[in-house]
């Protein structure tokens, strides 16, 4: 079958190779580790508990799907000494075959963050805050890694309680003192969320936020989009234009939600709206290429490694369904308003079933047809399993 | 009973009196016209349907009040004939002792905006939508009022029937072009709606859009906060605080809502929220001074007048209150993370009873006691009831 | 390609083609008519004004799709003189094919419902609004309807306006005396709604208040699910469950929304979720024998033929989608909680593209492959339009 | 100055007096231990962890308040021995003057509850949920509680990995077999949780599946409203009517949200809504009776008694505020629809500054006028901390 623009003489399965040779997403080590919710973890005996299981992890996925060559790293977790576990990690790379990703600072688990961290009204603790930020720069750059990744998780779970314009402030500081650190190849992305962990108010609550400290702090400054991060309904692939119109779109936390911050695997909810993000980056000018695609989720009941391959997958198969959408076509019937016409230009690649062509690309490259499949009969779950168990039995933290 | 700040010499009945002296909200011409959902309008026999009756109207309001002294006009429903209607409505505003207020054009309401006015896919009604802000800055230039409002309802009600980017571009033409018309003294405020009419996207949905497109259109171009346009859970006076700190905060159009945009009576689901954006304001250096208030809600079962009066006198109350928080103990407070005193701080003025001294100053400064029982009582009601029922009377709309 | 449950030997084309056979979809009269917001109307040239043209349209809308063969009726504005018009409906079955659907009253519209109908404050109103609705009965017995579809509009703007408690009372008092009056073979419908007109609270506000009182009225009357009236991120496929298996579940008004009740094309924003609620219905017993599938939609601008063949079609290929679930297989994956197993299970039915198989069978039951296509080809619109355009190029009425 | 009723002799003084004499409301043991998000908890040295810690801090708020006279139990954390236990909570009971409240069974921190405890699709791990239910009945026996407080966390993450059905019949099981061990004056109270933990489905989502479920189980069944577990914008006060009218209304969790299930302090966010809540049960002629009041509350920042006692004072204000209410010139307000004067009547009892009467009635009832700031004034805080803060300064647990 061929589905084929008017314009263009690429064959469907030409354009779905083409999408999926171009198609990488970033995993994260924290995904490969037993993480749950507030009233407690569901532990795996295969979870991950070095940054040596994660980087094994990362690698057998990657050996899977072709697609996820680097693995983002969480300083505090897996490198608890800061820039001097880099050599470690260089090592882990050489050893492994996949290399390091965003590197992610981390603002809120100390005991001195109850109030914040960067925007903490403690000025020594603040300080401390930057200094993270600061040493998470420097890891970076010792490991050729672009991003550093911002999640801030500041914010006061009461009105009255803390100062909002101060507090904005604090972030602006905060940005710029760390922007200043970045070397030419580096970038800082800021993630930005509407709730949790704090209740009342976050400081870097919506895409407007985020880009404002981003425009502050300086040129190496993009804004990320985690889709869980909204409020109900938003619409986010309108959100994506506006931020690569203003070449401020860094790179995006996927994963999908149906009341909160979730972190359900990628379209597992609602795949449409990734399709719909995917669509809006491919009809831009270069709108992947600054764009960082990275997972970030928390696979509570899911086996670990079963449920990244699965996350990569799902997500090679709705950008192949976006890579199918006939651009020139839908922009001639938007501009006449032929609405139905037009809907059903953009859904038209949605129902293509990709899966049999995303089956041949993966032949075609080496890869098995069928990467849960593999994953759940080559043994290697057995083996870590068997490695890891003993580790992973210990007793876990109540709620109360 | 003396509520008192550590520093502060002044008494509460001070500060009430104080605040009640500086403080103004706007009324909107259509506040006094029927209106409706999209189910139905319930037809009111004091309903204003001439611009003279509305007028009239916002003077009885502000004879009770003493606080609104301007009144919203809207382009299409009060200056039908444009720029040449503007001596009318000077007549008005001396015969009625009340001043024109804030411009507001109509983009929604003509069948050519089907798709969209300055974000139709059309050229054509694009300049046509665009010559109608242009009219609206020089209607608002000869009747000396600053601000021209601008609520932009395009959108699109589908995934995939309209561009969102090349729509982007249009609103910064649009919005560089109406600028450029602003005489010295005037400012354009920019409205922003994440839903409704249309359904799947709206143009401005949220303030980071409505920023962006003030701040590339120029000086004169500030962000207008409705509140009922929001997602739900939003922290609507963070975004304030934010606004604020960008020099780019031009008003508010006030009005409450449990869902949507329900357009009700301000304080009237959610008191606590008004009280607490009145707190920013206060807090802020200078954040009284640029921000127009605004009421824009629809009354479609409670009586026109009563409506407004109630809504005039529900907001000094609750800016009353406002203006008693200690807000130099309350920043004390907040440095030391004193989270429950804080806290406590904030909400004892919003527990303190205002009402008997906002009645206080009600008869210092000449007015009843009362105003909403003077309404029912002074014959103005029935004198309007008794002109403008027959006109009141004629068929509505039915919904299919 | 053979989609093949394990236990199964029907070919996913067999599967498909028995979906197809037994599936029928009712289309609303008012869905043929001009309808907007509470800010205008866009009015299109082939709009229906009289019930004959939505008879016409309706019969067109099923020659299409040959799944189509019902109308819902309107009461007040199909049946203007009630059951004295019954014949007429009669006559107009007769020449278009079409049956007379459910029976809708209309409880919104009358001025004297501005305090609501049957739980009105007046006695009176609510006596006049009871017989309104005992009216509809009789006419759905005059046409052989089976079904009177209760949507209640009352509810109350602001908190204490109104005693919702005493008007539980009156809901109970005129479900109970409506119940009274239906035939053997009818059937009461009674719909629920969290916002929208009212703005406060809306008196049946969702499924439990319908369910506790189609309890109290009797065995004859059901709840019906309008998937647009929901709260955001509620699991509707769960209340399906629910209401299945309290025996209760009468039907639904399908349409789809992004943030209150929008009336969109059926699976327009999330079309997982159409899918997910025809599984439940699937695989339950008898989940199809009693469950009214009906469209409620509002295509304020889409083209209203295109759209409602559109919105037949995209049910048809989600209702097929659906019964390609391997249930047996799924039900055994779920009591072993193989998680991504049984994800994939289900999603691999969604994934699936039916439409060739979808066309095969349109032609092999002498139907034309594509309806939308073919609705733009066979002149019926430009028919319609030359018909119909003089008397939509009236007036409309104005927001204020 | 009086606020009185028209046919009431009652000054507001007496109304106060009576409303607070008759007030009482339960706080949780787990209120006083140390809980936090997913992303960690702030430990506080105060914070209790042995049962007696927690008897102690319950007499303490009991002590400054005069309204908290019963602890509710967990029945893991409180008494980890089961029905063993109950000996040493009755010497508590003696020794602490505060007595066993509600007794909460704990279905979700056991790792065999992974896929669910009463709805596992293990048979054996649904039988071992049942008999903790079964064993937490036993334990209320022999503590003369008379509650049993469930609240079921048992859902699924991702569509389709459960049996939505076949969960129902699984609850309806449990449910049963539980109330079928209560004694005579024995109840059951059944929460809903729309969200969370699980993602995609909770199994008891909303007040309409708990009421089907009480119902079901028998007459000594109830639901347990929490209020922080609906969806945003859901009118609380509602369903707190139609309980009410179902006579099926157990009891509350009180606490507040932004948000998701925040667990805030009550009022703290929307305290209107609260106020709204106590009028729908002040208006009910035996609203009070049945209705058990409990803070559920999760204070991770706030001190823990500290924010205990503000709760505590915070219900009674917002309940002496709804004392105030004139129902019977409200009921004939609302009767005439004349909404804004029903609507000022309503909030005129919330705006009455209720504060100096609560401090008479505590200085009558031989408590201090102040209870927070005796609270930090006493020396129970400095006492308990020094005590307690070495157990709390272990390490906690990580969020990966």
């Amino acid at each position: 079958m061929v589905f084929q623009g008017r314009n263009e003489m690429k064959t469907t399965d030409e354009k779905i190779f083409e999408a999926l040779d171009g198609f990488a997403i970033e995993i994260p080590s924290w995904g490969f580790a037993n993480t749950g919710t507030r009233f407690g973890k569901f532990v795996q005996a295969e979870a991950a508990t070095s940054i040596e299981e994660k980087f094994a992890d990362a690698a057998q996925v990657h050996a899977l799907t072709g697609a996820s060559p680097t693995l983002a790293l969480h300083v505090l977790w897996d490198l608890p000494h800061g820039v001097s576990d880099a050599p470690l990690i260089q090592a882990l790379q050489q050893k492994y075959g996949v290399r390091a990703g965003s590197i992610n600072p981390n603002l809120f688990q100390d005991q001195k963050y109850k109030h914040g961290s960067i925007c903490n009204p403690s000025a020594e603790v603040r300080q401390m805050a930057i200094q993270h930020l600061v040493d998470s720069v420097e890891i970076a750059r010792r490991l050729d890694s672009r991003d550093v990744s911002l999640w801030i998780a500041d914010g006061s779970n009461y009105p009255g309680t803390q100062s909002i314009p101060r507090r904005i402030d604090y972030l602006m500081e905060a940005m710029a003192a760390t922007h200043a650190k970045l070397g030419p190849e580096q970038r800082m992305l800021i993630e930005y969320k509407p709730f949790e962990p704090a209740f009342y108010h976050t400081d870097i609550a919506d895409w407007g936020m985020a880009l404002l400290l981003a425009r502050h702090a300086g040129a190496k400054a993009f804004v990320l989009v985690d889709t869980g991060h909204h409020y109900q309904a938003q619409n986010i692939e309108q959100i994506v234009a506006w931020l690569l119109r203003e070449d401020a779109l860094g790179g995006f936390h996927f994963n999908d939600r149906r009341y909160a911050d979730d972190d359900l695997t990628i379209g597992s909810i609602d795949p449409y709206q990734v399709f719909r993000i995917f669509h809006e980056l491919l009809s831009h000018p270069y709108g992947l290429k600054q764009t960082a695609f990275m997972i970030d989720q928390s696979h509570n009941l899911k086996g670990k490694l079963e449920a990244m391959v699965q996350s990569v997958c799902g997500a090679q198969e709705l950008f192949a369904k976006a890579a199918l959408i006939d651009q020139e076509r839908l922009a001639e019937l938007q501009k006449d308003a032929r609405l139905v016409e037009a809907e059903e230009c953009l859904r038209s690649a949605f129902w293509f079933d990709v899966r049999p062509v995303v089956r041949a690309w993966r032949r075609s490259r080496g890869l098995r047809e069928d990467p849960l499949e593999e994953l759940r009969t080559n043994g290697y779950l057995e083996k870590v399993r068997a490695e890891r168990r003993e580790r992973n039995s210990g007793s876990v933290s109540s709620y109360a």
